[in-house]
């Protein structure tokens, strides 16, 4: 049997938007992982009656509901009330889980508000999952074949509770082995991939091929059920290396985070260090590295050279060729990317320039008009870019930056600039 | 009226976990501001049957239902088929948004994949919500009192369309006027600026108190409702003075969208030019900074100096400072503010250094451990910090740019550098 899972989130500050429900986010990738499959996210607000509707209407449809949040005193403790009447359970005492929230208060050296033991009272016969990470526990159970699990809200307590308490029960309800491989592609839009993978991703069901795109770049996900991973990994070997051979040398990676992480990894093993040279993004391919740790072992720095004064003078970009060509050329982003490798004494180095808007620059040049390079002990290299003048500035900084990394990655793979 | 909103997703990747909702936080988050009561999120994936479904449940209980998702060719135009379906409207070809395709990817130098026209297919009588950001419409209609609106799902379309072209249309669908402020503050945490204001939170209903805690940042939104904007207006100035009066110079803007923002109208107001030099921060600072339109008019440019050596070499900070104190130090910090200033010809500097881990620096310094300085032509200023070494690696660079923005105001504002 295929288990139906929803995940119904209880919160208002979900409803305003304060936060964003990165509980329902975890919790799914989570699940699928385990083979389960999750139809339904559903957020309803602390109101007992629209809570009680979501419940009814959860219950009807699916086999798993896995709640967060509504359980702590400020809510009166909602979420546990409308599931235990839902599913004909008394609410009952449970003296060890007031033990704990007793000491969790003893230990932060907290007075506890008598309030605080209600969460103490929990649906009889249900499995308690106790609460290292806060005082609310969770609890699991079971009636006429529905699972229902109930997390508290916080993530840094929903998130430990699923994966020490919530998984460790419902592996029991999962059959088979579930994996997959996500493929990283740059320099292909999303339908261009989808156009040549129509076919086989309606004909295929084990594995099955999932695509999505996001800022630019695209991804793939190969997932197979088998009995036992082995398995699994056969069934999805093969599909990968297909779409290796299909997309040649766009894919960048197979379960790598970013084309960052890909340089990073590269120049780790070629013991190689980069810096940049940056005008249109700003410090933004700067901070991309330095977001990944460890990356001092191969980042050396960066020069953000917003005007000309600084690409002249600090990075002794030719005052000739800027005044021939203007800041926004190819002339420009090479000698940007050759001064700053000068500069910094990197092995190789990434330049940018181009203009982000809101107006074209003072040569006419477009907005989305953009020019990376890179420059190594073997020469340099400049890709211009028409990112189109309508993305937001945000899209072409990004954008921007994905493609001065693709030239690192191409050229620490050994692969040609260009496709 | 009070209207009741369901915002309905649709996506596999939602479900999945690939992606967290921010759609649906950023419209919640929206639709409170126009005075909107959003009731549900419900999220679905790529599935006809499902999605009628709750498309079905949407249009039973509530009187304005927001798509996001499920517009693109890969999908098959999911959502746009199943709200033309239930709602009884044929979907026709809509010429002029056939042509914005055709010139999106004109202007984007890409070849169409003829699924892609797909999308100019839309239901009769619509509202068409040209994309200025993307190549899917939007639509929005009214059906027996029940508005629909269809937003394209990437974030970075939904969010401006949903600015520019929703909200619009929304606005006719509130009674009076919904007016805001929204002050932001620096230097308090969400308790603590709750603690002061709680009594008036409890008993204020117009205008109302909302706090938002947000990376190290708070926000205190004062909403009221009134006939007339004017009305509106009179309600709200008295409270933001008092709010104002209340956290003093921690309150540095109202209605301004970020520290580096009032940092750039500052330094536009002054014709001050600004520059930064940055350790742990690794180009954020100048990312953020190059964020905002226009800020080439004040931002020189910066370094990234990941290295001692960039330090020494590029920035000048005296060797036997590194030497003695070690990179994460004050002495360091104001030498890198006083470098870059030297180096690029700006009037104010920032800079920052410090331990984002994994690890304690060599020096045995703690992860969270860091310093901002500002370099002026009246001196400079070091601003030590300890952020704890809980927070994640981006929690801390994003806290430490906050405190370097925050002396360049302070300074900017002729505030004292701490309260």
């Amino acid at each position: 049997m295929s288990h139906k899972v929803e995940i119904l989130s209880v919160g208002t500050e979900l409803l305003l938007g304060s936060i964003a429900n990165t509980d329902a986010q975890m919790l799914s990738r989570g699940l699928s992982e385990l083979g389960l499959n999750v139809y339904w996210h559903t957020v309803v607000g602390d109101n007992p009656g629209r809570a009680k509707q979501a419940v009814e209407l959860a219950r009807s449809r699916a086999d798993v509901i896995i709640t967060t949040g509504g359980l702590g005193p400020t809510c009166d403790d909602l979420t546990k009330n409308v599931l235990a009447e839902a599913f004909g359970k008394k609410l009952v005492f449970h003296e060890p889980s007031a033990e704990r929230i007793r000491a969790y208060f003893a230990r932060t050296g907290r007075q506890m508000p008598e309030s605080n033991l209600q969460q103490a009272m929990l649906p009889q016969g249900c499995v308690v999952l106790e609460n290292d990470w806060g005082t609310a526990p969770g609890c699991a159970f079971e009636v006429d074949g529905v699972h229902v699990i109930m997390l508290p809200g916080p993530p840094s307590e929903c998130t430990p509770m699923f994966r020490y308490r919530a998984v460790p029960y419902l592996q029991s309800l999962s059959e088979g082995v579930i994996a997959s491989h996500t493929l990283k592609l740059f320099g292909i839009g999303e339908s261009a991939m989808e156009a040549v993978l129509r076919e086989q991703m309606n004909t295929m069901t084990n594995p099955t091929l999932a695509p999505y795109a996001k800022e630019g770049e695209c991804e793939l996900r190969v997932t197979a059920k088998a009995d036992t991973d082995a398995q699994a990994q056969a069934l999805l070997l093969p599909v990968v290396e297909q779409i290796k051979g299909l997309f040649g040398s766009m894919v960048y990676g197979v379960d790598v985070a970013s084309l960052e992480q890909v340089v990073q990894s590269l120049l780790e093993e070629k013991h190689l260090t980069i810096g940049t040279a940056e005008s249109i993004t700003g410090g933004l391919m700067a901070k991309r590295l330095t977001d990944l740790p460890g990356v001092s072992r191969v980042f050396r720095g960066g020069v953000v050279s917003y005007t000309n004064e600084v690409k002249h003078e600090v990075l002794g970009v030719g005052q000739e060729l800027l005044d021939r060509y203007g800041a926004v050329s190819a002339p420009v982003a090479e000698a940007m990317a050759q001064g700053v490798r000068r500069l910094l004494g990197c092995d190789v180095a990434l330049a940018s320039t181009g203009v982000a808007g809101p107006d074209r620059d003072d040569r006419g040049n477009e907005v989305g008009t953009a020019f990376v390079a890179i420059a190594t002990p073997e020469g340099s290299y400049v890709r211009p870019l028409q990112l189109g003048n309508r993305p937001m500035r945000e899209r072409l900084r990004t954008q921007t930056a994905h493609h001065a990394f693709d030239l690192a990655r191409r050229y620490l793979s050994g692969l040609p600039y260009e496709n």
